[in-house]
């Protein structure tokens, strides 16, 4: 019987390679690039977080470079210089090298070049390779922070993360647009969002979050769009207004956007990314937003703001105050969920709102009906029978406070902060009408 | 346009109310429990976090108590006095009281007991109620603790977290158990685990992890399974051994059983939880822990372990060494899927691992094959068509590292550490093949 033992190396940090000047050092990762210049090889490895440059100089020149393709993983064991022209201040200078894996075909593009220009199509059918450039990368390592700091954000406040079930009895937004699984002998749902399940939480935690897939079978590809997408969802009681959540966002964006730049500096810069500085954001009740955008625009449906709609508001909004973001509150009754809180003085529109973010809607929230009576009667009035929501309706009659919350979509976050043009690109493996794979 | 300004009143924590002695404050929750003691009201709020005393003196009785049933929810404000009898050693002198909603309904039962006396099914019939049990709850408040501690000990070495789509082209463990969900006009599945898409992310992270739902269509009840659970994974490249991986497993899990108590004490105190103490695991191949459990035990299929001949070599290695943990290694080929690497001195058994903890298999982790060749030999073997999974093979025909990792089932982890009696105990909302609601 033999013992193991924790954390013994977990290898030298890219970033803090200047560190390590004079010493013998071994890293690991892909051959990225390979440059001779004079009597000299310049190897660049990622390994995962960035790029090393090592050197080899050829009357050491043991090693015969030519072997070595790009795409070959090795390790390589050398000592560490300070060289301010390197990527982090320092460089390898190489005394072995070990191939640890070898590919058997070339990589159906180059992802070691400054752009990367590759089409949208074979971005995503050769995804584990194109995700490899470091721009492609850089989306990912924002995304992931992004999400981190949504738990982190929210932990910090009193919030607990719970893990809820994606598969369902029941589909919490309405509409046709709910996938079906057959579970064993019956049929059951995937998820259209946490909802129901985050305010059955309300009542034990206060304070809910969970960071999660949800599920939409929206038939239609457009740029915005995603049929499975990363739902990052809160939900909070007791509550004194729909207003509090908005403030609780305000807190989180700002939280968020701060600490972002301690956790991938060098992707924000790789990417150009210029990060929205939080003060406040403008609310406008939907009856103004649909009167300023009326007078320049003549939408299909008047009592909604479609992708042009918000586009438009956003603009104004970003004209009168210079801030590019702004909750548009009190959406019609008609376009909500079974589940909104009608507004008391008038019950037409409910008390919710949506974050817009440079022209998309990024955030879907609102107060929920806490009372027994008042949900039963929505839910006949929309023509749903409420003994199929029995078990959700538990909250209502044994005791559930004032309460509400939102939903923020990861990857229209990430594609609006990062200006890019399809929340395709914001997705590691995007799930559209016409794409499964990989 | 109005302006509101984020993070105003979050409201007092519980736990910090002796340092409001002295102050006027409110505070808001469900009313607990109601004691009438000579001339005074006390009145214990359960606010989420915590229960909180308030008191209420009969001679200032202009609120009359015999209206407010367990619960409302109700705002209250008075003055924070300390008080060592009551919890966190202070409690609320009322001034005001208001109600914020009221239940239609008593509960089922009784959530304000000491003990939890409810069958598993009331349990999780009424799971909105139950869950507002303190000790339920705190089952909760501890499995929340240590995901969210499983990714920060990931994260402080340089893992970066993903998500990955759970609609997939292919169950990537094999066997017939993947439930089946139709996708506009074809069928795809419910992933059974991120497998192939966190080795497809280490070629571009390196080091990779998730917590998320899986899915595994067992059409069987047992105390250990459940249709969907909350799957903790990582996967990391390049590894020189699979050892490695669990190297990160006893480094992790020591990080999560140091830090639980900082996030969750009242909660481990109240369910009397005796955190293990990790400073090493021992390891056993597979070979030498089926020669012990044969000795004693007859099982049905003598080549791999039975959840009873999981018990019996954990009850022997906790004899020989007290530890409650244990990795076994090396499976049979046979017993693992179709991207295990196999050993090379013995292509019989398999890189790879289970954890098992306090008798039950809570981890199950390995080395992948790298190598193109040996991947589609593989498959062909097992009786796949490789150009199914042309994109999974991506990685292996431009370069992959030798790379390795686990998936640690979170609900089992909390059974185990919990010591709880079946694992549906473990999870907010079990899903098996008899339980569906809520």
């Amino acid at each position: 019987m033999r013992n193991i033992f924790a954390n013994q190396h977990l290898g030298v940090h890219a970033f803090s390679l200047k560190e390590h000047d004079g010493q013998k050092i071994t890293i690991s990762g892909a051959i990225y690039k390979i440059r001779k210049l004079g009597g000299l090889f310049f190897i660049v490895i990622r390994d995962g977080e960035s790029l090393i440059q090592c050197k080899l100089e050829s009357n050491e020149n043991v090693i015969s470079m030519e072997q070595y393709s790009e795409g070959n993983y090795v390790s390589i064991t050398g000592v560490c210089q300070k060289e301010d022209r390197a990527p982090h201040g320092a460089e390898i200078k190489i005394e072995s090298l070990e191939v640890l894996s070898k590919p058997i075909e070339e990589m159906p593009f180059s992802i070691n070049q400054k752009l990367f220009e590759v089409g949208i199509d074979n971005n995503l059918n050769f995804r584990p390779i194109s995700l490899r450039h470091p721009k492609q990368r850089a989306i990912f390592a924002i995304q992931s922070a992004i999400s981190m700091l949504f738990k982190q954000g929210l932990s910090l406040i009193g919030f607990t993360e719970i893990h809820t079930p994606k598969l369902v009895f029941a589909g919490a937004e309405g509409g046709a647009n709910v996938f079906k699984v057959k579970y064993f002998d019956r049929e059951l749902f995937l998820a259209q969002s946490p909802q129901f399940y985050k305010q059955m939480m309300v009542g034990v935690f206060g304070k809910v979050m969970e960071v999660g897939p949800v599920f939409r079978a929206e038939p239609h590809e457009t740029s915005r769009h995603l049929n499975e997408y990363t739902s990052m969802d809160f939900e909070m009681g007791p509550i004194k207004s729909f207003e509090e959540i908005m403030e609780v966002e305000i807190y989180l964006l700002k939280y968020i956007f701060e600490q972002l730049p301690k956790f991938c500096s060098a992707e924000l810069k790789l990417l150009e990314v210029l990060v929205p500085q939080i003060v406040d954001i403008p609310v406008l009740p939907m009856s103004e937003v649909l009167e300023i955008v009326n007078k320049s625009y003549k939408a299909e449906d008047k009592s909604d703001l479609d992708p042009k709609g918000e586009q438009l508001i956003c603009q104004y909004v970003f004209k009168q105050t210079g801030n590019e973001f702004v909750f548009v509150t009190h959406y019609p009754t008609v376009k909500r969920p079974v589940y909104a809180m009608e507004d008391p003085e008038n019950p037409e529109v409910t008390l919710s709102f949506d974050l817009l973010f440079r022209g998309l809607e990024v955030t879907t929230g609102g107060q929920r009906i806490h009372d027994y009576t008042m949900q039963v009667e929505k839910m006949k009035r929309l023509g749903y029978n409420p003994d199929d929501f029995a078990s959700y309706l538990q909250i209502h009659k044994y005791g559930m406070p004032p309460h509400g919350g939102l939903g923020l979509g990861l990857e229209r976050l990430t594609m609006q902060l990062l200006k890019l043009s399809s929340i395709k690109e914001a997705c590691l493996f995007p799930r559209t009408i016409n794409r499964v794979t990989p």
